[in-house]
């Protein structure tokens, strides 16, 4: 599965794999595609230091890539305590009353909150970005707009491709306009952030808007055949997040999260602020429908809302408080159905692709 | 193009094309597709006959099909007057406030509410497959659910396939537990009545649902490299609506309606309760802005709501009151920007599949 992208990175296969997991990551690399690590989840550059060390030791000499989370917009000397001033006292007790509601317990004195969205701060991001400059990282993916000009420039001295995820040909072209090399099209039914437009509409649509910058096609795709139908949409490569939340390497820490995940239909998800105050695709549950509920105080602009909700994320997993328990993930859930590792979900992938190109062949009379 | 499912129907491209209007349906059909005329907007069956005579003048011999909207529940002994009867003065006088505050004139004394959605009620759908099973129609679909038995069965002693619209792998399966012959999977990106998932995920999880059933992709597609993309995903043929819309044949007759499609992006529908009571993708309008308006009455069930603005939309039709003018289309009215024949939007679909396929084929390293 060989595009002009794919070759321009060194992989054999044009997939791109977004995880927030080292070991995930790695194992998309040797397998022949392109690991992207998230590293929205460290917040000290020590902790990914020690990641990326471990990814350069498994990854086989093999590209991989990093994707961190920086607003577009700057908020210039703004600290964390301030943005935590502005959080509104009835969307604190809103939370508190939700916890209490079902149950859940407290953290334990002094323990800190695991789930962290503290990367969504720019300076956060501006640290994370200072390791990962260390590493022989390939790509540098960010999650929310263009990056600012002068990491886009540090990038380019490194010979590290930028892209960006964008959710409207509009987008798009504004990432064309900053420089960056490769726009990600996240349709509707991906995980995480999303717009309004189905993959089936946006893919060609940014390919065109675009043209000649390579375009990855990403939301709805976990098989083959949806490799196969994203590339004939015009796509360089595929991105794919959602389908490696349940491989062996996932570390979701968390027995009942994967049984939800399993469990889950296509249409369990749903776009919700809930989460960072901007829509993002996630399972829904009663936190979800708390937030999304017209009755309720409402969600609050990112990144009050992801330092609002961080330490009652924090408390629902690691006490797996069943209603409550969500993550982040596309409309593709539906067909995550066992757990199996890395490797094996990725030849599926490209014997379905080998597959659904013998079936088009067939429909258009070349066989 | 062919899929078993074509050769079955005796046409040279597996693209089905949906279309209120016999000029184009027949087109469609001239052209190497399937056309399938929609019925839902003759009340008389006299004015459908007509309609399929000319449709029997200028199809050559080739097959086509016919839409009919028959709920799939069914409502024993109610008249329109009754239903009539259940509609809130609120909602009533709702209609004709937002009405006013645009201006939008009455219709003259005595004429008729050209704009009809009495094809919703059963007694009416049933009138029109009276006439229909006069004709040598090959494939009756229905876009609300499973049509009754004695409906189906009535079908298949004529030899006639029976489709229907499904928009989960649960409705899917209730069609073929209903003894359907084909399911059209209608992902959240289609025009007219959707549900919440993308056709990226919607069309493979109801192939497999259904199987080995024929499934026709619907939702998103406008281009060669969508129907590509459709039938990697393991549709045997596509079903396109939207993109008849602004053809030369299209016989919406109004300028500015045409003009909005034709100006409108892929961001500028809406999945709104405004036009019938069930979500459908339409325009945006300031119509459906104000039926979606947490603060308005809010939209009625099915079928109160058509009936309440029935005659409310075709006065806003008939004067051409812009910031009201909608339509049901899909998310792939951003591509519909120029009016051209059926013929020429054909040949652009097959010969985009061609270049679709030559892609996929490079990629996968068969060329």
């Amino acid at each position: 599965m060989k595009t002009e992208l794919s070759t321009r990175l060194g992989v054999e296969h044009a997939i791109f794999g977004f995880t927030p997991f080292p070991a995930v990551a790695a194992a998309i690399t040797r397998a022949g595609g392109f690991g992207v690590l998230g590293a929205v989840r460290y917040a000290a550059g020590e902790d990914l230091a020690r990641d990326l060390d471990w990814m350069q030791e498994h990854t086989d000499g093999k590209p991989y890539g990093l994707d961190v989370v920086m607003p577009a917009k700057k908020v210039e000397g703004v600290s964390e305590a301030d943005i935590e001033a502005m959080i509104p006292q009835e969307h604190r007790a809103f939370v508190q009353e939700t916890l209490a509601k079902h149950g859940v317990p407290e953290l334990a004195e002094g323990e800190a909150s695991g789930w962290r969205i503290t990367g969504w701060l720019e300076q956060v991001a501006r640290s994370q970005l200072d390791v990962a400059f260390d590493y022989p990282v390939k790509l540098l993916a960010n999650a929310l707009g263009s990056p600012p000009a002068d990491v886009v420039a540090r990038a380019h001295d490194r010979g590290i491709l930028v892209a960006a995820l964008a959710g409207s040909a509009r987008h798009a072209r504004h990432h064309q306009d900053a420089g960056l090399d490769i726009v990600v099209a996240q349709g509707y039914e991906a995980g995480g952030h999303t717009g309004e437009i189905a993959s089936m509409v946006l893919t060609p649509e940014v390919v065109e808007a675009v043209d000649p910058l390579p375009v990855l096609a990403a939301g709805g795709i976990g098989s083959g055949e949806q490799i196969a139908a994203g590339l004939a949409l015009g796509a360089q490569g595929v991105w794919l997040g959602s389908i490696w939340l349940t491989t062996e390497e996932a570390e979701l820490h968390s027995a009942a999260l994967t049984e939800k995940l399993l469990a889950a239909g296509s249409g369990d998800t749903v776009r919700s602020r809930a989460l960072t105050g901007k829509p993002a695709r996630q399972l829904r549950t009663a936190w979800t429908d708390a937030w999304d509920d017209p009755q309720g105080p409402g969600t609050l602009p990112m990144p009050l809302q992801g330092l609002l909700v961080a330490e009652a994320v924090s408390r629902i997993q690691k006490y797996e408080v069943e209603p409550l328990l969500g993550t982040p993930v596309g409309q593709i859930v539906g067909r995550m159905n066992s757990t199996r590792s890395v490797q094996a979900v990725f030849d599926d992938l490209t014997r379905g692709f080998e597959r659904a190109i013998d079936r088009v062949n067939r429909i258009a009379g070349r066989d």
